[in-house]
């Protein structure tokens, strides 16, 4: 690779704040965003599985296949945007409730437990056997519910 | 699974809407936020590998490791999100430039230009060889700036 073009690639990064970020600790609304942007994609991803595991939708092992990987990385990617220092921001707007960090060991078993379920689903879709992964789907659904029942503000 | 938790799942599901998107096609403004998200945290995870390649946060192999590997996974999330119908959507802001549809080719290039320079980059992390992690980083930028530089409204 050229000098010039590793260059580019350098100033791209700077211009995009990136670097800067990366430099300092992340700004509580730039982690908001980011955990946001991590939700925005587990819905992207699920719900044609939830669709699929009640028969709303045909099932179609290859897109279930395909979310299913997406979800078991999407799965990890939320919860350090779960910062204290996230607790009081208020110039964004989010859901989050203050049970997070005051009952923080709850919030991690529930991550935990998300990232299992997802990671399992990855696996049991491999196996082709639709049931299996029917019931893996709800258990997943689960998981996504039980936090968001004990952390997050009811949706209107 | 009893049949009331997985009924509980169901009930998220639909709740979130999840269902409903994915019977018909996503609305233009989910498709948009959707493509958002998956860029929002390929930031997430390319900026510290810019400062690392730069020498400006210290090198760290296993933030590598994992940076590229969900980065790998994330390149291949916004690119449906860039459908016909979200064209002339005007209720969310984008920097979507209209080339994206007149040159499509061009575009579906880029994508998979990315695609591979970020899938290379997981591969090369796993070798722990620096010098080619850290030029292998580089070229990711440059997919990155390429594409944006062809697609994207110039950033202030």
């Amino acid at each position: 690779m050229s000098k010039k073009v590793w260059l580019a690639g350098l100033s791209l990064a700077v211009g995009m704040g990136y670097v800067a970020a990366a430099h300092a600790q992340a700004k509580p609304e730039v982690l908001i965003k980011q955990r946001q942007a991590a939700m925005t994609l587990q819905g992207k991803y699920f719900g044609p599985l939830a669709a699929m595991a009640q028969g709303k939708a045909p099932y179609n092992k290859d897109t279930v296949a395909r979310n299913a990987e997406f979800l078991s990385v999407l799965s990890r990617m939320p919860w350090d945007g779960f910062a204290e220092s996230t607790k009081d921001e208020k110039t964004v707007k989010t859901a989050a409730l203050p049970t997070i960090w005051k009952d923080a060991d709850k919030f991690k078993q529930a991550q935990e437990h998300f990232e299992h379920e997802a990671s399992k689903l990855a696996q049991v879709s491999k196996s082709g056997d639709e049931a299996a992964v029917k019931a893996q789907i709800g258990a997943v659904g689960k998981a996504c519910g039980a936090c968001h029942g004990d952390f997050r503000e009811k949706q209107q």
